[in-house]
């Protein structure tokens, strides 16, 4: 049987992630593929580091995209940063924390688990306590942004505390890198990982990481080899390091690369305290139309990300029927709930170049017009009308 | 500092990966993004698996691309088939042997090693042997086409040797997947990786791999848990699996993917066995100029792999001058040497949609002009001479 072209339709994107891709980023995409050794590539490896250093607010020498997606970003932290028999503890508040306890697992070393509810942001004098408890723990885990609830954690108070008892920390910033602000240097991050799909406008497949000095230190000094051959940075290191000199480790993901090094490019002729404004601003449209549509945001409004709402879905109405709508009649896509939450929420993601006020007020009425149709309880007509008074004001 | 827009130079990439792409596969890259959960995406995933069936030739169900590059394909094979204690028989004649030690002494398994020359294949006696010696043995590993030297090795063999003393195997094909003969089903193979930047034409970034029922049954049937979060294939066939639904695990390289499904169409359209052809056409164009130019290829002719020629360097010739030079002037990408060959062999390939007369001749022109301004011990003239002639016989 002769297979055709993909020809993908014109979605979107406002779930979880991916989210809409800049236009200027599909097009570098598509540029010449050169060599993983050619010298005007690994001239752009070093500006990518930079441009790296300035998402992530940091001057760690180690930062650099992992080549593979946020998970494997994920996945490198620990197994690098954790040795087998060691102790971790891991703070869990949605799905992620839970994927952070695996890795841990998987390592041979323990997890101490800090539970949180899924909604509610890592508490702070839990972790505390743990620590106090288990003064062996080498390494304290957490998620900055949940993506499955669209809650923010206090990442700097978190990693203070962190060192505070010696322990490097490690940071999911997935959701967070470019929408809100990531101060690696400020908070003292030892570890960060993120993905590009997100608040970067870029397409999803690589995973942003950077590693402080104490971190580099530990992963230079371990007693046993990392486990993972692909994901070793003293490897990756010699592919990635500084000068001309660059030992081939893997073959890079060139194409992709393209795409993430023009995501920064676009990210800082933006200006990140710009983007983060812009997340807030068109944050705050959205919640004006969604709370005069009668729905509500289930996250307390001091931890919401501005970037993932979460929205309770009506008595009475089948969620997954009306992201079916939307992405049939609308080619809209809007994110279900996960684990806990599955069933009871709509993840609406405004990340990147997705977030605009194009976007809200095409997302607002398409859901208004599926939702009326099926007779749910809401406030037909009122959102967009507050959505532009939002915008207006 | 303001960072700019990276607009790469038009390469010719003749060396042994990347190679050039074909412009369909980057136009493919370049279509919007949907979202890996899409309805769309998710068919055109299941019509990704029946054209890797056809490349692989085989009717595997487990046949999907590993969301990273060769590397992460080769660990993935690994870390689902290897339990901690187990025993391996890696053959070695070339880097990625070498690589393939790495992988199971990370497990905390024992590699048993056959050793053949760097630019002779693998032995089947000395495996035949080493099985002897090492009756508990469960996996055997072998590199089918070494892209450190260009040589093949005889999978077929091998593998029955393998299954006869009921080791499964894993099996290499990053250089010869679309370029020569990979049979999957009818050679007995159990686990196979490769990479898409070699004989598909494609960017690189992904891995294409495929496991028989027996490996499947391995993998689902583990005494431990697999190392990998982000390997374990019990995970990932959780979205890569038949029917309409797919449990989230990562978030798909979605534009990546698009390019390898577009590759994978012109390779179906080309025909497996058209593109075996040509390759070895190509290859005998080339070989007939740098044998009248006065080089020698140093893998013997049965062993050669078309699409991988290891050509000594000859005597006084600064190697890695005449590939500056190459890439300067001619905007032209050939191989170095690798390992135990760095320093004495170039590597030109002719890879996927690289291979085709317009990229032999330019290369034996461009290397002539190069090796005679130094001065270099070449028949100079008569190496495209050479090539037309083969060309047209």
């Amino acid at each position: 049987m002769q297979s055709k072209s993909f020809i993908p339709p014109v979605r979107t994107l406002m779930g979880p992630g991916p989210s809409d891709v800049h236009p200027r980023i599909l097009g570098a995409m598509a540029r010449p593929t050169i060599g993983h050794l050619d010298p005007q590539f690994v001239a752009m490896m070093d500006d990518m580091k930079h441009l790296l250093q300035y998402a992530f607010q940091t001057s760690n020498q180690l930062t650099i995209p992992v080549s593979a997606p946020g998970s494997a970003g994920m996945e490198t932290c620990f197994v690098n940063l954790v040795e087998r028999g060691e102790k971790v503890v891991v703070c869990q508040n949605g799905v992620f924390g839970a994927r952070m306890k695996e890795n841990v697992e998987r390592i041979g070393a323990e997890a101490v688990m800090v539970e949180d509810a899924w909604g509610a942001p890592v508490d702070p004098d839990k972790l505390e306590t743990a620590l106090k408890n288990h003064p062996d723990a080498k390494v304290v885990a957490f998620v900055h942004a949940e993506t499955s609830t669209g809650v923010q954690s206090d990442a700097a108070t978190l990693c203070k505390i962190a060192r505070a008892h010696d322990c490097l920390s490690i940071v999911d910033t997935v959701t967070s890198l470019g929408g809100t602000p990531v101060q690696v240097d400020e908070w003292g991050i030892d570890a960060v990982y993120s993905g590009t799909q997100k608040c970067l406008s870029c397409t999803p497949g690589l995973s942003p990481v950077s590693f402080s000095e104490r971190a580099v230190d530990k992963i230079k000094n371990r007693q046993s080899k990392v486990q993972s051959w692909f994901m070793d940075l003293n490897l990756v290191m010699g592919y990635w390091g500084e000068g001309a000199k660059r030992a081939y480790h893997h073959t890079a993901p060139i194409n992709a690369l393209y795409g993430l090094h023009e995501a920064l490019v676009v990210l800082q002729e933006e200006g990140l305290e710009n983007a983060w404004a812009r997340h807030r601003r068109n944050h705050n449209v959205l919640r004006a139309g969604i709370e005069a549509m009668g729905l509500e945001l289930i996250v307390q409004a001091e931890y919401r990300l501005p970037q993932l709402n979460a929205v309770s879905v009506p008595a009475g109405v089948d969620e997954a029927q009306v992201r079916k709508r939307l992405l049939q009649d609308y080619q809209l896509e809007i994110g279900a709930g996960l684990g806990a939450l599955a069933g009871k929420i709509w993840r609406i993601g405004q990340m990147g170049y997705a977030s605009n006020s194009k976007n809200i007020l095409y997302c607002l009425g398409a859901l208004d017009a599926v939702l009326s149709s099926m007779n749910a309880p809401i406030n037909s007509g009122a959102a967009v009308k507050a959505a532009l008074e939002q915008l207006n004001s």
